[in-house]
């Protein structure tokens, strides 16, 4: 068997599509432009890609994009006071503050600042808690990449068994819960579990989220499982290029699953394109809209 | 193989104990009395019992004691008012609003009015978010106590394969927490999954949570397995008397697994304890005094 590769490429584009759609129908109907504020302290060189790629993107789905720099050694109490000025601004309607931030500021007190009507990266307790009480939350946007790209192979995941190999706050752990909103029957492995290849040899579903590369190999996978893969470690090889591998062993796993998600070109795809999502989504809920069709 | 019964109800006993003593200790160090207020709303018969319980136990354990018992058709911002006045009341470090509300009351938002550091009953969606993050948190009663009792048998839960059937906010969804924080492997179960049984008997820890009378049946348990019983179903008998059975067929399981809860004298036992743990940590935590012992 070979596995269907899952397009994240395509499948993100087609959803920046539809939100830019929506963002055209807002406006049109409400006068309402979505506004996503991203905050960067220092300059991870990681990070300043992540946060270019955030601003162009909102920018194309036709957000406002307020791009905030502050510097590496920026007093938590201004971090903290720009957040507020965010959360007060009626322009701006998703906050995401990029993470790592440096280690003299406590990034929980961060979070916690955040109004959770505007945590369009998913992390306030508050959110969580909506989340894991089965409410209706702003979702972290890794997680809810995976689960659009599994409902690209299948139509509903009710009564799959699927296993989260992963127990990370940004991914392992919302993702069960989201699993669970789809009554998939979720197992969750980490570090400390015995046997996990026998565990996830008997899985429909396997989310890889441990980031050691190529962890999960051909024997751990039921022949036909679905494997998405949201590892994204960083291989420097002799010629001194970086070459990214997820934490799936991709050519052996894709001769045995029924549909798998390469790397890259998979679940990194879909992160961006899920927080636009999210920051639609939070946009109307703040105008009292009703949810967007996205 | 005959299990052992755990017996919940000496396990509860020897736990109040200790709390009364942690209470006796904080009370002579630092003049601190830790206050439980339990609101009542209508007169639900089985709600009485379980208030005037806690509102006993508390009283046992050395604690003050507040009980608030409001009429049926109290209006809902009556009883945010008094929660408003519990929260800022400082000889009271715990609420506990009874549940269930009358239907004219929005649950969610009489929880969400709760002071999260006093919210000993663990439902406010910021202590559901910490705890779902792995942080510190004030976790719900019922949950707390079946960890407690898988632990009077195994020191350590890590690395054993758990099943959690049902994924309510009050039990499974926050047991499923708890016991990744124990660091076991976990599956989580409810009426959407198929092949229960199978899944049920590949675990090393059962916990059911369902509220459907004896479904987990001899074959659905690993021999040696251990098995809580979270269910509390009423069974009316021929002579009109009432009878608790739990979700567990009782009788035939205790002759493969290892250890079982039995119903009544189980969990039920555990749940009232673990909320006079739950003050006492509160207290503690609002006067900035090191967790406490218990």
């Amino acid at each position: 068997m070979t596995a269907q590769i899952i397009d994240g490429k395509r499948i993100a584009s087609e959803l920046r599509a539809r939100v830019a759609g929506e963002v055209t129908r807002v406006k049109r109907d409400h006068e309402l432009t979505p506004g996503l504020a991203v905050v960067l302290v220092g300059h991870d060189p990681a990070s300043q890609v992540y946060v270019r790629s955030k601003h162009k993107q909102s920018q194309e789905a036709g957000m406002a994009s307020f791009e905030h720099v502050l510097p590496e050694n920026v007093a938590e109490a201004d971090l903290l006071a720009l957040v507020t000025r965010l959360n007060r601004d009626p322009l701006v309607h998703g906050i995401l503050v990029q993470l790592p931030l440096p280690k003299t500021i406590n990034t929980e007190a961060v979070i916690n600042a955040i109004d959770p009507a505007k945590d369009v990266d998913g992390l306030h307790p508050s959110n969580a808690g909506r989340l894991a009480g089965g409410f209706a939350a702003l979702s972290p946007c890794t997680p809810l990449g995976c689960i659009i790209l599994s409902k690209s192979v299948h139509a509903s995941l009710e009564g799959m068994n699927a296993i989260v190999i992963g127990r990370s706050n940004l991914v392992g752990r919302p993702l069960v819960q989201l699993l669970l909103n789809e009554n998939a029957t979720v197992t969750i492995a980490h570090s400390r579990s015995r046997d996990l290849k026998h565990l996830s040899a008997r899985a429909d579903l396997v989310y890889a989220a441990v980031g050691r590369r190529e962890m999960v190999r051909a024997d751990w996978i039921k022949p036909g499982a679905t494997v998405i893969d949201v590892g994204i470690n960083r291989l420097s090889s002799a010629d001194g290029k970086t070459r990214l591998v997820g934490d799936v062993a991709f050519a052996e796993v894709a001769a045995v699953a029924g549909a798998i998600t390469p790397v890259p070109g998979g679940v990194g795809q879909m992160t961006v394109a899920c927080l636009l999502v999210n920051t639609l989504r939070a946009a109307c809920a703040i105008a009292g809209l009703p949810k967007p069709g996205v």
